[in-house]
Parts: structure tokens; sequence; C-alpha cells
């Protein structure tokens, strides 16, 4: 007899939903698709070089505590210079507020994990970045979406009449995933302010805010207020995503217990990558690589913008960031790009739908464009594919 | 103001339990203290020479896909790899039966996630691995446990009859963490008899089994049944813990459900340590190294044994386990292995307390000790430590 497994699933389970990006990326896996889907970095940044001269050091100088299982919280040499460097950029924190998490998504999941109940609400963009949703529907959270950051105390209030006070603020103040867009200082006091104000936790999200093409850096959540605000970083798009190492800075107590369920995930980060980053820290190598990445990515999507202006149809829009990884594209009202990508896949060439990242399933005449990982002349081909996709679309109706 | 942290804790979070060892190991990370605690590998059987081949070969030959994100279902050669050892073991499975982990803790704790409701049952060995049930408890699930196979039908029959079936039978067959059994074939038949019969999923969790000392391999429960076993396995223990590499074996339909969960839980296992692990198994390395473990182990486990015939008082009992890394030891009834701890500790030396692996609270008068980490010397003069802990206590009442 076999098992029937949809009898036995947890409510969890139930209400996890598969992610939209991956099923429609099966399609965009073939090698002839212009993929512009995925939130990838470009090898071209990965320091090969440096990696392998700092492997060999950890393994002819560490190899004993390297290869071996790890402290829950993180190796510590690590936890300090990440301590370090952001006391530079005015958090005061010490080693003890930074656990070490396999990967920010991590990060994400333990806090969904220790703060949700089924049926909490959350407060998030919309849109807003599609894991974090993932991983709150997982718990059974019920997300709300707001439009613009004025409406934050409106819905919270709302929440509160209703008895529903949100768990937490989820942001992503810097470079926003998908939008692009960067909260200036007054939206970000206004945040906290309302968190101050109604006694809320603050999710500051922070996978991009290295990656500055112009412009000047605001400050962050957690300097402005490190009561109730956890910052969540990674070194997936700054230095490479194939070691999955994260960090969540909180106060302690939040620490103590992000430790314990990490501890029941998988009991530590990976322990030998850890070690290989924290010497690419201490060799002054991040700082140098970052500066070049910027300056690649900034000419991504310098092009990328130049093919946009050049390709696309009229009614089309899309967003400049100052910073991160993708564009952020509106099509007339009206028009579905999930119908768009069924066209754009049969010219080779991808996306991920507007929709995905709106927990409310609003957003159906958005797309997302990453600009970091493809080549100059692909780029060009797959604007031009996606111009013509959208031109189709845009004059069939 | 600050933020009252207890106030928006999640339910799962107040089930989830600090682990004992962690707490009491604390206090056993003193250099002076000589610990019998973890489930440390030795260091001698890390491959180090081999990984710095190895890691050279991935970073100069395949950087671009082992340093960027991969697969949530893990590496495809790797996959392919394990399948391949598997069936060699009578498994009938191919590599999408097989998720890659971050860890197999992280195995238990996906499975977990999609299976366990609050007030969910489990079945489980008294004792058993406190890693799992910290998992358990994390999802509100309530184990049961039982001290031999033979109460398996009885208390599934009282859950059901009761209304609590439960959702998993959760073992360990191989050199079962702490007591070191292992289950005969015609004991690992009775537990799929039963699982048949009650329509049950069951866990094979198996760490330890290629660290076999002598002996013959009983035969894998999945060989015995694909249906409805989830199979568990790890590097941890037989090459390194520090890549964080383990996975699951089941039937697609659930490997399916777990990669929902992963993804939301960190995307994806640790790329680059999976790209050298697949390499490491293609060079052959894997078994050379593994019989080189297990003759240490073997060794290492002799010398535990004539420690402890050499020493121990009078009345103390413990295993002599064909493989894995522990003895169990049991005091006379009425004594209390926490206290013993203390006047250990004044000793200098460390174990696990018994009671922690109960998920009933029983089992006071056990402990765990480890013996594949320590070196002969320290292992003598820590048994003598520990029996004269022993010997103080069983005198003093």
């Amino acid at each position: 007899m076999a098992l029937d497994i949809q009898n036995i699933l947890s409510d969890n389970a139930k209400s996890m939903r598969r992610s939209a990006i991956r099923d429609l990326l099966s399609v965009a896996n073939r090698p002839e698709v212009i993929s512009f889907a995925g939130g990838f970095p470009n090898p071209a940044t990965f320091p090969v070089e440096d990696l392998k001269v700092i492997m060999q050091e950890v393994l002819e100088e560490e190899s004993t505590s390297a290869l071996q299982y790890g402290p829950t919280e993180g190796n510590g040499k690590l936890r300090e210079i990440l301590a370090e460097r952001y006391r530079a950029q005015g958090l005061e924190i010490t080693k003890d507020n930074i656990l070490i998490t396999t990967s920010s998504q991590q990060a994400i999941d333990l806090t969904s994990r220790i703060f949700i109940s089924p049926g909490d609400t959350i407060v998030c963009g919309l849109p807003s970045y599609l894991g974090a949703l993932q991983s709150f529907w997982s718990y059974q959270a019920n997300p709300i979406g707001i439009t613009k950051d004025e409406e934050l105390e409106i819905v919270v209030k709302a929440l509160i009449a209703t008895g529903k006070k949100p768990k937490f603020i989820y942001t992503i103040p810097d470079f926003q995933n998908p939008s692009g867009v960067t909260m200036n200082v007054e939206k970000r006091k206004m945040v906290l302010d309302v968190a101050e104000k109604y006694d809320l936790l603050v999710i500051e999200d922070s996978p991009y805010r290295e990656i500055r093409f112009e412009g000047e850096h605001q400050p962050l959540l957690y300097s402005m207020n490190n009561q109730r605000v956890m910052l969540f970083g990674t070194l997936s798009k700054t230095v490479l995503p194939g070691f999955r190492i994260g960090w969540v800075i909180a106060p302690e107590e939040i620490i103590d217990r992000l430790v314990v369920a990490k501890q029941s995930s998988d009991l530590c980060a990976p322990v030998f990558d850890q070690a290989v980053v924290a010497r690419y820290f201490q060799k002054g190598l991040f700082d140098k690589n970052l500066s070049k990445t910027i300056d690649l990515y900034r000419n991504k999507r310098n092009h990328m913008i130049s093919c946009f202006e050049k390709y696309m149809p009229k009614g089309v829009e899309w967003t400049n960031p100052e910073g991160g990884l993708f564009l952020f594209v509106t099509l007339p009202e009206g028009y579905d790009t999930r119908e768009l990508f069924d066209v754009a896949i049969k010219e080779n060439v991808a996306f991920v739908i507007g929709e995905a990242f709106h927990c409310d399933g609003s957003g159906k005449n958005t797309l997302r464009i990453n600009f970091s990982f493809m080549d100059q002349e692909r780029t060009e081909e797959g604007v031009k594919r996606l111009a013509k996709a959208i031109d189709e679309m845009l004059n069939k109706s």
C-alpha cells in the first residue's frame, strides 16, 4: 500500500506556496532563452583567484576547526568583523548582536519561525521580495501590502482596530526588490515613528545596500533605532551566493531566540565557508572587489536602460534605480504579464511576472528585469525580443 | 521604548526547547575540561590534502556554477552519485528521489515542517537523538518514546485509539544515538509491518551506518519498503561536518513538498561545498578515507572500553557498540547524572546527561560518552576522572 501524503501534511505545508518564479523558470532554463529572471550576480565578480589562495590557507592553518562543527552563532572572527563594519555605519552593536545564518533567506525564515503564529499579520511592501512572502505564507501568516510608505500608519491602525496587530513591518529600504526604490531619511523616520508609536518590530532586509551606483547612502534603520529593528545582510549579492552566508543583527534577546531556532534547523551555518569569508574580509579584499562590482553593475544598468529606451514601445515604463540588480517595468493598465510571459518565452526571453511580488495578487501589469547577470550583447538581443513580445501584446488588443 | 519580545513570540517559539547539551557544554568548553560530550568526528579523519587539490580544481574548472546559486534539489552530479551508491544497497531510486539538505538536521527539520501540526504525535525511541526531539518540539509535536521495538504496535494502537495517530515513526536503525543499538532484520521487518498495517510513514535517520567496526550490515529500511520510508544521510560523521551537507531519500511526492519548504528556508544547500563533495566521491576518495576512519574509531572504541573496564566502579554498565561514535552508560537506578555532571565538571570531565535524549524525562541514571574525538591519553585521563566522580557519587549516598 502506498502512503497518502496529502492526508498527513501539516497545516504549514498546506499553506506553503510553490515559487511562481520557480515554475515559470523551469522553461527559462533552456539555453536558447535569454533570461532576465533570476537575481543572479555576475560570475565575473566572483573573486576566484583570491579564493584559491584563501582556501589553501584555511586548509593549511585552521582545518581542524574549519572542517568541524561550529558554534550556532557563527564564526567568532567573522561576527567581530561584521560588528566593526556596521559600527562604522552608526550601529551600536557588538558581535553578540550578530547571528550568522545559512543565507539571508534563513534569516527571514528563522524570524518568521520565532514570531509568526497561524493567522498573524505582517505589513510589507506592494510589491515585496517573493522569498519573504513565501516564508511568511509557510508559517500561515497573512502579509498585508502597502503601496506607499504613507499608508503604513493607516494600515497598522486598521489592523490593530480589528485585533490583528501586525507581528512586524517587513522593509527593504535600499533598492527594494523588485521596485528598486530607496527610502529617503524622512520615510525611514516615519516608519520608525510608526513602529515606536504602535510598539512594532521592524525588519530591515538589506541585500543590496552596498551596491550603490550613485547618490548618497541613507542611514540604516538600525542605526536610527537599535531597540526594535532587525537587520538582515548577505554575501550573496556582494561576493558570491554559493557559500550561503547571511546574518541577522538584532537585540541580544532576539538573537538568543533565533539561536535556539537555528539549532534545530541546521545546527550551524557552513563552517568552512565562514572561515574563508572571515579571511576575505581581513585581507581587505571585500571592499576592493565590491567597488569593481559596483562599476560593472552601473555599466550594466546603463546599458539595460539604453536598450529599453531604444526598443520599448510607447506606454511601457521602467525604473532607473541608483543601485541593486533590477529594473521594475510597468505596462499600461489592463495588461497581464503572465500572458506576456507565454509570448516572450516563444521569443526565447524570460523575466519574472510582477504579480509574484504582490501579496494581494495585484501588479499584474508589472514585471522584473535583472541586469547584473547577462552580457552586453545578449542583453540587447533580449530586450529586443521582449520589446517585440510586448509590442505584439499591446497591438493585439 | 524597548520592544517586549516575550509578548510577540510565536506559539512555535514558546514550545522550542533550548538544547540541554548546549547549556551544559558552555562549561565544558574550558580547555582544562576533557569533554566526551559532543558528537564530533576526529579531525585526523578530515581529508585535508585531498580537499586542497579538489578545491583548486573546482575553482579552476567550475567556479561559474560552484560559486553561484544552485538548484534547490541540490547538485545534480552529487545526487546521481548518491543514487548510484544507494542502488548498490538495494534501493530502487533515481536522483529524483534525493534532495540535498543543509545538514541532515535540516532533513529532520523540513520533514517536521511539512508533516507536523501543533499537537501531532511522533513515535520515537527512548532514548533518541536530541536534535530530532528539539525539532519535533519546535513544531509543537508530542514525541512518544518506546523503550523496546516490541512496544511499537501497542503504542501506535493506543495513540490511534485516542485519536492521536502518529505522523511518523522516527528511528535510527544503525548504531542508534545515543544507545548504540542496531536493529536486526527481524526488528526492521516488524517496524515496517506496523507501518504498513497502520498506514504510517517511517523515518530512517542514518548518520552512522557507514561507520561499522565489525559484524554484518543490516538492510536499510528503505530497501525493504520504498513506499513509506524516508532515509536521511549526512557527510558529517563520515567525511566532515564543516560543509553542512546531508540528504533525504524519499518518494518523489515527498521530495516535491520538501523542495517547496526548502525554498523558503534557505533556497539551496551550500553550492561550493556540494561541488567539492561530488568530486570527492567521483575520485573514489570517500571509501578510501572511510576505511581509515573506521579503523581509527574501532581503536578508539576499544581503548575507551578498556579504560572503562579498568576504572569504572562496580554497578556501572556500558554498551559495546559495533559502530558509531558513542558509548551509552547506565548507573544504578536512583542516581541522577545531572548531579554527576556537577561533580564531574569539578573534576574537569564532561559528558551528556542521558535524560536529554529521553522525551519523557526518564533516563536520569544514564549518560552518553563520545569516543571519536579525544586522543588516547586524554581519554584514559578523562575516564579516570569520570570514574572518580561516579565513585564519589555512589559512595556519598
